[in-house]
Formats: structure tokens, C-alpha cells, sequence
């Protein structure tokens, strides 16, 4: 998937460097302005208020789960997915050139990237883990205090923006670790080649109701490729089903399958229609 | 759920104070050991290789969604859920006694924390953040090391072992802010008030199978209460489903509904049968 669309602003969650300016790097060219956010809920206000073209989101890590207050965003914005991307993580430790490891003394990253190279600083107990807030930024400081003796745990992408050194290359434990990102627009745009979509529903509230929503996709020979259930709070035993189908659409099966949940949910919504996401690797 | 057993040894993800401490507290009396371990994965061994009698492992977040390190960890040891805890997180400010909110100029919590605060930190803007590896962890640094002049982010139950001050009490944004723990056992318990039990399976590879799962429980009139889709990362197209219901493995229409399923996967394996978990607020 690539988008031009000339000018064209993003938002994202985390600085320049970060994952999330990975994935926009990779989809759209010639970005002219790049709103950095503290929070998702802010990238999913920004797209709703028109303020930028597009937001980029995670939405699901293979090992840390779906990010559910995202797919929440997603029921509570009237907004659409518009394109699907998966990154595989991999982290390095980066300091400044000339830098031997041997020197490093503290290293500096976010939490969840510190867990995800533990085996890593546990073989290098003369490194103290100092947490930080993000990665990227975790390099930016290292080298704007020009720190000799500190490296940071970042993407080799934050090493070549911010022209550091990877001492060490994908220092990751797990390196089965793919984050999947939706490109998420105002404008409900369903590309011409989408081969996959995305909705949500609540189920009846009769016996078998999910059962019969998921027959539903079957006789109409539709697959399904992720189905997760949310408890919706406040409603004992009432659940939402976020559920994603390899379909456009705009196809006959999706059609016959939308129109037969029909009397087996209480409401459905679609959150977009888009083309499966490749797989970037960095 | 109350567990009375001596001597009793339990291991948890994090320290003296932390949430899965409380939840232990609320669970068991009596604790003779405390194993404060810094990875799941620590936890899990523990268990295992039977030197403690639980765990106390979180398996979802009503806000974050499900930790799916923990489910691929319950498929690969051969353990067995056993109790079932739900927990509303509650943040507060917590300082030395005497000291007044307008002499804080630092808050140390953990980053998870510090998100989940963040409409209390924007109003607070001469609060400066600083992560830390743990919430609990920064009330006893913020006491040990005598700071006044600094805060930390954790729970009541932090403050009230720590023998601290609470300045502002449930600072978090989202009130509807809740964690699911699993109690975990190397030996197979199912409790005679078992109401509930979570399985894993790998749908056959034909067209529909999921749903014909599904309509397997429906047949035999029992209750799902969730499920989740996993992709067997290497294998495309291939999931496995986590899934709950509502009736004990010892039940006639569980034992029903399992011998349905046969056919329509590849195999499953019961994760455990337990009483459904309370609310617990602190």
C-alpha cells in the first residue's frame, strides 16, 4: 500500500523516529506535516476534526494483544480504516559513533521495549535500565546531551534519523514480535483492490446469537480473519464482537453475509474496507 | 474466592504494594512466602517447577485488552487456572504525611500509570513525570530516600503498606478501568462451585469450522463469555481461539459440548475450571 496525496498531513502517536513515523514513512510519501501526539485518543481527534489527512494507529502486537482502547476509539469516531500495515519490532542498541559497548553504562528506552530485551540486559548486568518515555526520544536525548556513556534501545530507523551508531542489532528476546497499524480517514474511502474489512457488532441477546452471525459469513463463503470479543462495561454478560472478514465490501459474499446477521445482531458497524497489509521489515 | 492452605508460597509480576500483592492479599491468607518477580515468564516457571503453590498472573485489561504473552504461556506449561480475580484500578497521589500538593514538583510512576492519569497530570503542569519501572516501587523510593518534595502514582493499598500519605485519591481518567487476574496451580483443581472454564483450540482447517464449534456449545446449551482469535505466528492463515464459557468442565453439557467440538478441531487443551471471580474495588 503507498498513498500520495499532495499536501498531506499525519498524525501519529510518539515523536519522529518512533514506530508509528516508521509505518508512516513506509505508506505515504512526501508527508508535509507530521503531528507528533502524546495519546491515540488526540491522533483520533485530529483525524475527526479535520485537522490532518490521515492518522496512523496500532491496533494489535503478537504478543502484547489488540490495543482495545483504540478499537474503542474506532466504535465512538466516525472514522473508516483505510489501509492495514504490520511491522515487524526489532530493537538495537544505539549510542553515539565511536562509542565502544564496553563503555555503556546506562541505557535508556521505553518500559515495554526494555521487557521485550530482557535476555538481552540480563547478559549485560553493567548496563542500568533507565526507563524513559519513548524510544526514538530516548535516542534524541542521548544525543542532544551528547552522553558518551549512555546508549538507547530504539528502531534502526531512530538510529539513522537522529545519525547514531547500532552497537548491537536486533537485541529483541522474542523475534516473532509484529505490530499490525490501520491507517485510519474521515473520508470512507474503500480502495478498489480491498480484500479485507473490518466491523463490529453486538451479538442478540438470544441463545446461539454468535454462532448464527458467524454461519452467516460461512454460507455466504466468507473467511473470517480475527474475531475478539469485549465485555461491554456497565452490562453484565453483553459483549461487542470486533471481527474482521477477507472480503471487499463491496463484493456479493460480503453483501449476503452483512444482510443475514441482519436478525442475529442488535446493531453492526463497519469500520472500513481496505487491502490485507504487507509486511515491512526494518 | 478464598484460599486457606500453610504453608502458602505465591508468586507474582512485581513487588510489595503492586496490584497483583493486593490481589494475592485478597485471595490468600496467610501468605508465608512472596516471590516478587520481574517477568510473567518468571512467574509461570515458578509455578512449574513447583516452588511456589500459585501465581498471580494478569490476563486482561478492560483499557489495555488481553496480555497474550500470558495466554501463550498458559498453552505452552502445563498448568492450570484455578481461581479468577477482577480488580478496579484506582490511581492516587501518594507523598510523605504533612506534605501539601502544591510542594510537589516531581511525580514518579510507572508509564502505564502515568498514561492512565494523564487528564490529572495536563491540569498539574509544574508536576513533572518521571517513569519507573513500577508504581509501588516509586512510593517506597519517594519514602526510603526521604523526598518531599516529590510524589508517586500507585494504589491505596501502596500508600497504606508504605505507611504514606494519599493527596489526591482516583486520579485515573477512566474510572471504568479493570484488570483480570488468573490464579494459577501446577495441580489440576477444579473447585466444586467451578462455574466457568477457558480452553484453547485450533479450528480444523475447512471452511466454517469456527462457527461450527460455536454452534456445538449452543447445542449443548452452554454460554460463551469470550473468545478470541490468535494467528499462529509463521502459519499463515492458522488460529488459535481462547475461549471462555459458562459452566464447570464437570458438567454434563460442558462434557456435551466438548466431545461436539472433536470434529470440528484440531485439538484443544482445557486452560481450567474455576468459580467466576468477584469485583474487587480498593
Amino acid at each position: 500500500m503507498q498513498i500520495t496525496h499532495s499536501p498531506l498531513s499525519i498524525s501519529i502517536q510518539g515523536n519522529k523516529g518512533s514506530f508509528h513515523d516508521l509505518v508512516s514513512q513506509k505508506i505515504f510519501t512526501n508527508i508535509t506535516e507530521l503531528k507528533e501526539r502524546e495519546s491515540f485518543l488526540e491522533v483520533f481527534d485530529d483525524v475527526t476534526d479535520g485537522s490532518v489527512d490521515f492518522g496512523v494507529v496500532a491496533i494489535e502486537n503478537s504478543i502484547a494483544g489488540s490495543l482495545m482502547e483504540n478499537y474503542d476509539f474506532l466504535l465512538s469516531h466516525h472514522l473508516h480504516i483505510v489501509g492495514e500495515v504490520y511491522l515487524r519490532i526489532s530493537h538495537n542498541l544505539i549510542a553515539h559513533p565511536h562509542v565502544n559497548i564496553q563503555d555503556i553504562k546506562e541505557v535508556w528506552s521505553h518500559p515495554m521495549a526494555m521487557k521485550q530485551c530482557q535476555e538481552f540486559l540480563k547478559k549485560h548486568p553493567h548496563m542500568k535500565a533507565i526507563n524513559k518515555t519513548d524510544t526514538a526520544g530516548s535516542v534524541k536525548e542521548v544525543k542532544t546531551q551528547n552522553l558518551q556513556n549512555t546508549a538507547a534501545i530504539a528502531s534502526s530507523y531512530a538510529a539513522e534519523i537522529f545519525d547514531m551508531q547500532i552497537l548491537e542489532k536486533s537485541i529483541e528476546t522474542d523475534k516473532e514480535n509484529y505490530t499490525r497499524f490501520f491507517i485510519i480517514s474521515k473520508t470512507p474511502v474503500i480502495p478498489e483492490d480491498a480484500d479485507k474489512t473490518s466491523i463490529v457488532f453486538s451479538a442478540a441477546n438470544t441463545p446461539g446469537s454468535l454462532a448464527s452471525v458467524l454461519m452467516s459469513f460461512h454460507e455466504a463463503d466468507v473467511n473470517l480473519s480475527k474475531i475478539e470479543s469485549r465485555p461491554v462495561i456497565g452490562k453484565k454478560w453483553s459483549y461487542n464482537f470486533y471481527l474482521d472478514f477477507s472480503e471487499s465490501l463491496n463484493s456479493p459474499q460480503a453483501k449476503k453475509a452483512l444482510k443475514a446477521i441482519e436478525k442475529h445482531t442488535n446493531w453492526y458497524k463497519i469500520l472500513g474496507s481496505y487491502r490485507s497489509g504487507e509486511y515491512y521489515y526494518h
